[in-house]
């Protein structure tokens, strides 16, 4: 296997490149607007499964899109997305970058209610958080159903869930819950997802907004 | 399809039991020293195919445990990566995790000698780091690169590397490369991998280490 010369500037660039041609061998068509976010996610995965899952509410791409022009925050149930996204483009638009899950009153609060960390982030957002939120949830299952529980008790409403943990116990089934909302959404159907992947869906819409017109 | 009630201390358990039974069903069976290591990194993926695919040099377990056991150093080309590896049971043994990925420094080399930051960051930390070093690269083919040709080069010898870039260009070659020489490796063969990979492997000896015998 040979290396391929590619200049340090153009390595992005030929990797969309070969991702869009596989698509095609694949016969697969992506829809204009969620097409460089589902790029993305590819990307970070080299995970062509994702261009059969991901799963948009109607308009998402363009809902999201607003949100962070009009200075959203997001919050995240891991550091690792909160270290993955491009903090710097965000705060252009105004926006912030939050994880709780470290933070020591959230262990309290987890272990007082018998909840996992994330739950008890996702209800710490809801209470504290006053600008409108955008949920980005690469990781905890249970952080989708905390948000689900708030929506039906009509206690909280997210603006926006990115709706991509990871794993196998109760993941898929979290992900169908928040798709039987009519909260706007991105959602990757089944067990896949990750921290990375709730960065690249942040990342591909920043870099669009950015994107020379 | 419905919720399962598990309590938190008890999900990963439960998420390790699957994954155990879902190997059995595929009837992979993994090395005993390998499997905890492989399993997390299924676990943090959801992707089967790192069963068949990840590639560890000889005794790579042992030598990786024993490397962070006396306290290794890790460097890592990616903040995400540094942000998931446990650094709370890396400093217990005495180690430390470095990214220099965002360091002015690194951008000004990177641009004057027309290489990427992951290959400038990787010649920094040969240069700059005096422990033995753990690379643990989750996202730069240029970064094994650039620890292949220092190798050849006799001018740095890497203690352990953890190659498990992911993405389009140049990373399967570079794996391969890594593979070629006699410097103990966990490899993750193919396109796969990212820093959510990286990480895992690191934690997974983390966690063994501290497991109580």
């Amino acid at each position: 296997m040979n290396l391929e010369t590619v200049l340090p500037a153009e390595i992005e660039r030929r990797s969309f490149e070969i991702i869009e041609e596989e698509l095609q061998k694949r016969k697969i068509v992506l829809p204009e607007k969620e097409k460089p976010i589902t790029k993305r996610v590819i990307h970070t995965s080299a995970d062509f499964d994702y261009a059969e899952t991901m799963t948009y509410s109607d308009s998402a791409v363009d809902i999201l899109s607003d949100l962070i022009r009009q200075g959203a925050d997001i919050v995240t149930d891991t550091n690792m997305a909160l270290a993955g996204i491009n903090k710097k483009i965000l705060a252009e638009f105004g926006g912030e970058v939050h994880c709780f899950m470290a933070e020591p009153e959230i262990a309290k609060r987890a272990s007082e209610q018998g909840c996992t960390r994330a739950a008890a982030s996702m209800e710490w957002a809801a209470k504290e958080l006053t600008k409108p939120t955008i949920f980005a949830i690469g990781n905890a299952p249970t952080a989708l159903i905390s948000l689900y529980d708030m929506l039906v008790a009509d206690s909280y409403r997210p603006a926006f869930v990115i709706g991509v943990p990871v794993g196998f116990v109760n993941v898929e089934a979290a992900k169908e819950l928040i798709l039987t909302t009519d909260i706007p959404s991105i959602v990757n159907r089944g067990r896949k997802g990750g921290s990375n992947v709730a960065a690249a869906i942040v990342n591909a819409v920043l870099y669009q907004l950015k994107r020379p017109s």
